[in-house]
């Protein structure tokens, strides 16, 4: 019986026994510890050179800040994915030169062009443990002090840190407030586009084969880093020259099949799966269907009441749009989940930790850390659904008079102290949310969505209504539909004008206003308030609490001879793996390489699948060159790895047993959507775009020859 | 360049050389002549045994008029497809005992329940060559005379096999009119039901899995034939007794896996593949995308016209349903047919043919005859736009109004001189359909389904104009709306007793009827008949004619060492081939077996995928005993061939290298629809049910060890 055997198998892989190589995203620093797997996976190089950030491979792995790049030339050349660099070809594009449409080549270093003045690349040159740094002052504190001792002693480290002048610091968190790293980065901030292949091929198909495999995109995209002369990062300017990175990647040209090691570098965002067994069965058996079931609800709601406007459909598509992707990708976790069967195997995996744990020298007192923990988790669950639910209860217009009042607050404060998200640097991001809301809102559909919320605040067990939102939207359905009424009759804020003139009131003009709206933000503020520092108290609780929880389960894992990943924190991580084909389900396979056939099979010449004529022409010609696949005969275009990723792996390098470059990572196939909870090495996969593929292009379709030069890579 | 590589090998296959193995539907007297490639391919046994329709293994196969079945004991019991059988299990059916959902096991002979009175399993005993006898009288003739003599002597030769009582004969025209022969069929009349799943097995996944690959479905059900103490056909008595048949199959206990040699016999409906390289060009580039945007076109206009009303909607949604359902097909046949470039592979096909025609003796006579056929096609095809469309224009209402008054004229002549379909043993079948209409009709809707389509009859050009029509319906849109409303306010037809009692009057009744349908009916009769007359006319040259062609194409196939079987025309044939996985598109591959572990994947608890808590425990239990697989460690499901299929071949048994039953036919993947013109090896698959889940399910899950100890199989 296959599911149950490997279910089995999964539990034991987990919960004991040797780790399965392909989970984890390993800090440089581990590295070292992992070398005899990394060995016996294939690695050919020394794993003492990978721990080091500012040595090659490592030194050549850069973030663009939510993606991932590397330099591939001495002179700054960088690769990652079209849709990171999205933003630079959307900025350099016109109606008469559509970049987009098109793509680009700079001939010559003199055209290449600005990414923008907010582009950035973020190298990163130290990774520093302060663990005990960050938490002497903490020691001995709870709850909200805790937090705040640690908020002070980060932002110092920073702050001395970034005195370094062209440079940008961080302090992450590992383990869940165990360790705490300085990250330090080097910010380049003149940034160039070098080429882009046009979009059917970049994004060849869009949305509809977003998360699917087999997969056809070449999905990516040149850049150069330009410093000043004098080598240090400057805005743009003509007289920039290149920037020579402290390493740069060499591009593979020998040929990639399935069972191949892989290796990957990269910034993933955030991952879970450290969280305990109660958190998983909170996400698996609470959130994530309540989720589903109120973006479901609020799409009928919002489609019912927009219904027969154009108008409203106009003013409401971007929203939906939104919530249907949230919709989707709950979906998709909890699909995934279930089918990992997560619950249980982590909760076995847990009582496994926690029987062991109890056998060990000093158990009473570690055990009684983790029961604290859990009292605070179980404390934080106990107005889950109100958490929930309130956020619901601001939407659009309601929201913007929740801000101004929020903002009119912290503008009586130093700007230091203020709320983050609040300081004077944020005010034109919440203004420019105050003028878009102008085209994404109407008075009946917002109505609508706030019945539909509210309908679900009634139902609140009565421990969890909150005494102010009560006073503003009644007890009742009836009621609240009488005064959403009257509110939204009573309020000029749908008046742009009106709107942005609130910007500049303070906390005394609100207190005067007869605005009903901003009366009813007035009345919410102080229930937002003190739910906001009952979170914080709480967090700095958990803070304090969960590296008891940390510490025994990579204890536990270490007795078994396995190292232990802290959850993704967009901080540089290492994953290593093979080129993997993939049984989604019973009686089908996904083989690890798609061909330019596939290009050719899904072509309707009708976007997202209008494979561009020179494409297609290539393709039906087939003069591959060196780029073609010894054993398919063919070219590659797209290729699977089990290697572990998440969201800001996007542009990634995929490296092969010597460390060269033979693919960039784009994305995951949607069996993997819930690996941010749980790697299931039965469903995780990444799919990179194939670099005989991006070789090809540039040697025959959209030729760049002076670009293979400069990678040093054949010319056809 | 894999579609390129492959496409020529395709047309290579087809155009010239060495025959693939598995493409074929054939006769089974053409079996001894392919004894070396069926031995090559496998086969342990005899080929000269599958010669004979009296002898085993083919005398075990049996017609069941549309569907397949085969005997699998000494007493008469048959298996076949739960779809096959579905009227019988639904007529045995009560809100009580539901044999629908719960299935149906009878513990002794005594519980087998009839099948019904139209139930019938024929039995092939004659499959003689009559081609002198039936063209004899042709000889000399041409058109509708020619096609007048050959139906004359069909049936006599039909009535001739028929005085043997008890037997069912018919003439099947084979390669178009090159060969004729008489096929006997013993008649049996008392079918019994013995054992069928439940619904949620034996079509598990229903409309949504049909035509899909992975499949996991249990479509098979057990009947067993009665005869009289004579043991003759007998209609249904108590004190009938089990039937012996010639021959039975034996049950496979061998385990099946990919590359296995099999076979299957049965009764494939209706294949193209014979067609010339026009008629190809005029399905692929013609028929079937006017097809597509005809239906397309009509389901949005029922669709518009019902919407807001229940009524309307409930009253079309069957044909709408059987809108949808031939608008898929044709989408499916054309997609297959553009991915397999058949239009092209046909014609370089049929140009290699005419350039070797052109180097043998005769050649010029030869040509000439095939001109003379390419001409009637031609002719045929410059009236095909009307020949469309017309159909369209008697829907519903207006289609009984035309039919009463052809019953009515059809009835003044003797009832064997009547035109088929109009005869005494039709009248019930034309009451049914006149009553059935009351639930299916509205006049706006039927309004709106004329409009639609005059649309498209008044595009077409002038000279496919029928004065009939225009007289009837105007000559343009505007004319035929009004003409349309004063139609169904002037009938009387819509009321369900006056439409019957119209099954009564004569054709002098029906001159004088001031109903403005019959009217209008009475107009269309003469057109009616003389585009009737006309396509007779070229049906009766086309029969005299194809036959050049045919024998060119045999005799060219044969010079390549190829034999040529006709195309499928409901008689019964034989293929062979092996277990086989497709690829599908590129990057993904299909298993050819199937496990439970996709049963439970796929079951929501909800229909179709409803999989019955019995078997889901038993899976779970994961007790398969001697029929797991012994490579996959747990139970197989159904499994995939690349054997010859079409419609009729549901039920057919897959016979193993031995002859054993190794699996039941039952339907072809989504790719392969498009196989009734043209065999595609790479994309042509057909779906099986694996025996050893049947055995497995008769095991363990819905017990009937009687039954295996019947077919002599393990009790588990």
């Amino acid at each position: 019986m296959r599911k149950r055997t490997l279910t089995v198998a999964l539990a034991m892989t987990l919960a004991g026994g040797a780790a399965h190589a392909d989970e984890g995203m390993w800090m440089p620093s581990q590295l070292p510890q992992l070398a005899a797997q990394l060995q016996a996976a294939g690695f050919k190089g020394d794993p003492a050179q990978l721990a080091d950030v500012t040595k090659p491979p490592l030194a050549a792995v850069v973030s663009l800040g939510g993606c991932t790049a590397s330099f591939v030339s001495p002179e700054g050349l960088v690769v990652t994915n079209h849709h990171c660099a999205m933003g630079a070809i959307q900025l350099n594009s016109t109606a008469e030169k559509n970049l987009i449409q098109d793509g680009f080549i700079a001939a010559t270093r003199a055209d290449e062009v600005s990414a923008g003045p907010a582009s950035r690349i973020w190298v990163t040159v130290g990774f520093d443990k302060i663990t005990d740094r960050i938490l002497t002052d903490a020691k001995g504190k709870t709850g909200r002090a805790y937090y705040d001792a640690v908020d002070a002693a980060k932002k110092t480290a920073v702050a001395e840190c970034e005195a370094d002048a062209g440079h940008r610091c961080s302090v992450a968190d590992m383990y869940y407030g165990s360790d705490f790293y300085l990250i330090k980065q080097l910010e380049l901030k003149d940034i160039r586009l070098v080429y882009a292949p046009p979009r059917a091929i970049g994004n060849y198909g869009d949305e509809i084969d977003n998360f699917m495999w087999p997969r056809h995109t070449g999905d990516f995209t040149f850049y150069r880093a330009y410093v000043g002369k004098d080598g240090k990062p400057a805005a743009y300017s003509k007289d920039n020259v290149p920037y020579a990175p402290p390493a740069h990647l060499t591009v593979s040209t020998a040929p990639v099949k399935a069972g191949d090691f892989a290796m990957l570098a990269g910034y993933p965002g955030r991952t879970f799966r450290h969280r305990t067994a109660s958190e998983f069965a909170g996400q698996i058996d609470w959130l994530l269907p309540t989720r589903v079931a109120m973006y479901d609800g609020l799409i009928d709601t919002v489609e019912q009441a927009s219904a027969g406007s154009k108008a409203k459909q106009v003013a409401y598509a971007s929203s939906v749009a939104g919530y249907k992707n949230t919709l989707k990708r709950a979906q998709g976790e909890l699909e995934g989940l279930r089918r990992s069967d997560a619950v249980r195997v982590r909760r076995e995996d847990e009582a496994a930790m926690l029987a062991w744990l109890g056998k060990q020298p000093g158990a009473k007192a570690k055990l009684a850390g983790i029961r604290a923990m859990q009292a605070e988790l179980d404390a934080d669950d106990a107005n889950r659904e109100r958490d929930f639910i309130l956020p619901f209860l601001r939407p659009g217009l309601l929201g913007s008079a929740v801000t101004l009042q929020r903002l009119a607050l912290e503008r009586g404060k130093p700007d230091a102290q203020r709320e983050t998200g609040f300081q004077q640097r944020d005010e034109a991001l919440i203004e420019g949310g105050l003028k878009q809301l102008q085209r994404r809102y109407d008075p009946e559909v917002e109505k609508a969505t706030l019945r539909y919320a509210l309908k679900r605040y009634f139902a609140l067990p009565a421990g969890q209504r909150v005494a102010e939102f009560d006073a503003v939207f009644g007890s009742n359905e009836a009621e609240a539909a009488q005064r959403l009424d009257a509110l939204y009759a009573g309020t000029r804020l749908g008046d742009e004008a009106t709107r942005l003139d609130a910007l500049k009131l303070d906390a005394s003009a609100f207190a005067a206003s007869d605005d009903a709206l901003l009366k009813a933000a007035a009345t919410l503020q102080p229930a937002l308030l003190r739910l906001e520092a009952e979170a914080k108290q709480r967090a700095g609780e958990l803070l304090r609490l969960r590296p008891a929880y940390m510490q025994a389960l990579i204890a536990y894992r270490n007795s078994q001879g396995r190292a232990v990943y802290p959850d993704a924190n967009s901080t540089l991580r290492i994953s290593y793996g093979k080129v993997s084909p993939l049984s989604p389900r019973d009686g089908m396979d996904y083989r690890p390489l798609t061909t330019v056939a596939g290009i050719v099979e899904k072509a309707t010449g009708v976007e997202p699948f209008d494979a561009p004529k020179p494409l297609l022409d290539a393709i039906a010609k087939g003069d591959f060159g060196s780029t073609a696949d010894p054993e398919l005969k063919t070219q590659t275009v797209d290729f699977m790895t089990n290697l572990d990723t998440t969201g800001g792996n996007s542009g990634s390098p995929v490296l092969d047993a010597q460390g060269k470059l033979i693919g960039l990572n784009f994305d995951s196939n949607w069996e993997a959507v819930s690996a941010s909870w749980m790697f299931d090495p039965r469903y995780k996969r990444a799919i990179h775009v194939d670099m005989r593929y991006l070789r090809w292009l540039l040697a025959k379709v959209y030729p760049a020859p002076h670009l293979l030069q400069e990678m040093q890579l054949p010319a056809e």
